[in-house]
């Protein structure tokens, strides 16, 4: 199953894509979609959507994660923020990829073990994990994170289910 | 011109429109999209944007007006408003419509006179300028006022431009 894991803000969203086989996880792409340079909104807004969805024509994910939000430094941060993800999500919805959403320290917890780990730290981890040459882009790492958040989880999930 | 205005909310999101000719303008059609009964997010992000979408493909409006947002009750609230708005805009700019937003404060002073008019007083002004037979519903209300605020800017900005 190939996921996608979304990290999203207004001025760079980042992504990353895994490859899941049972117990093993397989890096496939990530990266880092730059918003800073549209002065329009309207621009912006519609560069973030092709981004995303190209990205799923070309990999074809069957999930999306993303980080669920409850915090920022203001009110601008978060109405932003809410642009940038609900326009990510919206490319998946419309390309049919069912959507999942992790807290923070659901993340963290899942990719590093500990819910407060610094951002340097979930970096070098997701590179150690996905066997990558170098650690990822803090924005593209975060979004890896997130995938491997929903693969542990939907995998515990779905042995759960299988129980009962 | 039709003008399509947009009053975004996470529970319910208000559309007016209106035909402006020369000093003229006419009220064409309104409502209020709900979205409280959606409990999963995909569906009324789908939701919103195929409503306005349809808004759009029936009324053939060639510009869309949106209030900015600067502040809210709760870094929650604001998420959500940004999320509803995105959606909302990227309906418009994928059907081709031109964005243009515009403050509270222009958008009230634009539709009563008066920059803290209370809601009622917003809904009585547009029911009386644009002759209808009752006060729309708020969130409609909202959505003619910020038409009617585009419908006036513009019309100044143009003869500016045909001035210089």
């Amino acid at each position: 199953m190939v996921i996608l894991g979304i990290d999203p803000g207004s001025l760079k969203t980042g992504y990353g894509l895994i490859d899941v086989e049972g117990h093993v996880s397989q890096h496939m792409s990530h990266g880092v979609i730059h918003l800073k340079e549209f002065k329009q909104l309207a621009d912006k807004l519609s560069c973030l959507y092709e981004k995303i969805s190209h990205v799923i024509l070309e990999f074809q994910p069957q999930h999306c994660a993303i980080e669920k939000v409850f915090y920022s430094k203001n009110a601008q941060s978060m109405l932003k923020l809410g642009e940038a993800r609900s326009v990510s999500l919206l490319a998946a919805i419309h390309k049919g990829v069912a959507i999942y959403e992790y807290t923070p320290l659901e993340v963290k917890q899942a990719a590093v073990g500990i819910g407060n780990a610094p951002k340097e730290q979930v970096q070098r981890m997701i590179q150690v994990i996905l066997k990558l040459s170098n650690p990822p882009f803090e924005d593209a790492a975060d979004a890896l994170a997130i995938a491997m958040c929903h693969a542990q989880t939907y995998k515990f999930k779905e042995r759960i289910d299988r129980a009962c």
